[in-house]
């Protein structure tokens, strides 16, 4: 792999693992509750501000993706080329799970540890998740959020936007928003690699559940791509 | 409809059904308390993040009124035509109704689910809402409270004001912080449209106060129009 | 009074009515406490994004002082003439008295209102008031509290600054982090005006103890003053 | 000292100052209680906007350091100067115990103070301390938050980044993200200085401790300059 191509490698590498290891540990480290953790505002800060983060540190380099979602939503709009699309959600899938070990290295050197169904911030829905919302609430969730998270990405990164500096944390911040209205209903993958990298570690009910959160988020960025470039992008 | 026309009722559409989907949404979903649920301060968040986040994605398409509040207030400070105002304001309230109808799509599949007076986040005042307040406070918080609002909007916007990239930011965390001073009062609206979709569906009381939610933000909405006009705009 | 003197005189009146209202009614109306209201973390957003709003909103028109602290120390730092810092701090007095009238006025109509010691949001110490601190914690918090603030300022609007469009975002932020961090100890003045206001309305202890946020603020707004001018602008 | 050095040394100590009175403070004074307090989450956004009002304030004068792991990170990027590194730690460890004392200033004047184990926001582990994580997995945390960390500074710092005003931002609310997540393992430290100064004067477990805090930011600021340099710089 040329220089500049394993730099874009390692950055989505970094960036996915980076929103896994803080966006998930954010739930398992700190905890949902308001009173004693950080509640689900705190999550959903948590998942945004690893966004920002990484927007500004690795969107110079990669684009900062770390998102399987958004590099096929590129694809579809015209904006990214199949190939480099296939290499970048390879480093992504390999950072979330790079970022799940991790972060199952670092809770598992706890006192109090414990391995329970759904762990390490895995996705989920039905019985014993949550908000119990059943499968098709989670997808048409999944789909809608994913198509507005990705309408957003459409929007601020466009050559037509002035304020293009801006788009990383409209971006971030949009995640936060998604995270504070759908964690009771999926936990919010609204990216395939980051429900991946936990499934495969926590296996059981996660890893069975994990489809939605790849078909989920594939559907909304192909729409969320199909208005943006029929309609939207005419303007 | 022309190409552009179409993509600003789409942008304004979208926006809209994206305001209601995501603010109401964390509070029908994500729950008020701030111990198991985001609070109020996350659902001041995620109105206000919905326009940030809509603002940097859209802005450039329509302005990102996706209030009609705001766009009978840009016809009053002369910035806009009244004929485009009111396909705008079409558009908006279509997006609202749209907004609460898949939010009312989403939780009507959850296992807990149960229909109440004023569900899917509708305002309201008086015994039996939030901080029971009455009618007065409500119209003067509307009021003073869309007066604010414009006020950030039309100074953030102003072709005067060299920082106009930090506008979609600046408005929206102004709607952060009217929620987090109002939601006890009316819930906050400030704009008719968000009112409108969730009464619609929600009927009963909702639908009986809405009125005050049309009035309230489009008084404040032309007093502040003309206190910018006749005295700010002048420095 | 000329134009532009009476819109840089609104712009003041205006940004400090808000300020008042929506810091201090983030208090009274929704609620210090994070299950039920906003929490003091709610609380300190909204006297930050007050001034994120208001700074946006007015800052190309009278600079958005709006408290007698900032403009004291613009004057001392040189970068005001005193005369125009007079019809300013008139300008804020007015501008927090009429903040806290209308806080009044709508909590006054909530079916369970009721005017306790140190309403509407009025600074305090001392027995009864919230921590517990004495006077000299209060006085050096305050005088502390106000010497970073203005370093804040200075810094970020500094003309050698070439950030200086993210001014207002800064300024906002640091008095977010300021009341997070002290409104135990005094509910956070670092501005004269904005304990006037209220004092007045509310009587009291609130109005007996108001002589320490003028005298703290002030002081440590020169403190801070001096020490830019002739240390920190000489990089 | 020169002037410039000067101004440059008091900005460390100063910004340091303020990062350890306000970021420790808002966890001794406001408290970690989410209902009563400001939570976890506000103890993050304590830390985090500290840097955000910090790099806009002094970051045009001495970047904004006010941490020796950035120091020496920037030492092995091959950005500083090892020689002005080592003034710039001074000033940052200076500022840090500063902070300290203030702290204890302030909190010694309360009515219901008491001097405890880990006082003052000590960094520690262990035994009695929040999560009972043990040292692996608080050296993993600091040296991989530092990581992370650092990987922000150099990208949003970079000179191919265009968006470089962005930076206080990214990197102040970085730091948020990462005390969401790391409170409970260590009370997160990513920074030498400020555990040191806490340290000094609390004394008993969190000067036995402190090493750690040294050695593990020290590690992953190491680590990440040199990914950085040998990888993501090459893009």
């Amino acid at each position: 792999m040329e220089t500049t191509k394993f730099a874009k490698f390692t950055a989505e590498f970094l960036g996915t693992l980076v929103l896994v290891l803080m966006g998930c540990g954010s739930a398992v480290i700190a905890g949902a509750d308001g009173t004693t953790g950080v509640g689900l505002l705190g999550i959903s800060f948590a998942f945004g501000l690893s966004v920002v983060a990484m927007a500004y540190a690795i969107g110079h380099i990669s684009g900062c993706h770390i998102n399987p979602a958004i590099s096929i939503g590129m694809v579809v709009a015209g904006r990214m080329k199949a190939a480099e699309a296939a290499y970048y959600i390879v480093a992504q899938i390999l950072g979330a799970i790079a970022g799940a070990g991790l972060l199952y290295l670092i809770v598992s050197n706890q006192a109090a540890f414990e391995m329970k169904e759904w762990a390490l911030g895995s996705n989920g829905w039905g019985k014993g998740y949550l908000g119990e919302y059943n499968a098709t609430a989670a997808f048409i969730a999944e789909a809608v959020f994913t198509f507005i998270f990705l309408l957003v990405i459409f929007g601020s990164t466009s050559t037509k936007n002035i304020n293009g500096g801006f788009a990383g944390l409209a971006i971030g911040l949009s995640l936060v928003l998604i995270h504070i209205v759908g964690i009771k209903i999926t936990g919010v993958s609204v990216n395939p690699a980051r429900s991946i990298g936990p499934a495969i570690l926590a296996g059981g009910e996660a890893l069975k559940q994990v489809w939605m959160f790849i078909a989920g988020p594939i559907v909304g960025a192909i729409l969320s791509a199909a208005v943006w470039r029929s309609v939207l992008e005419k303007s």
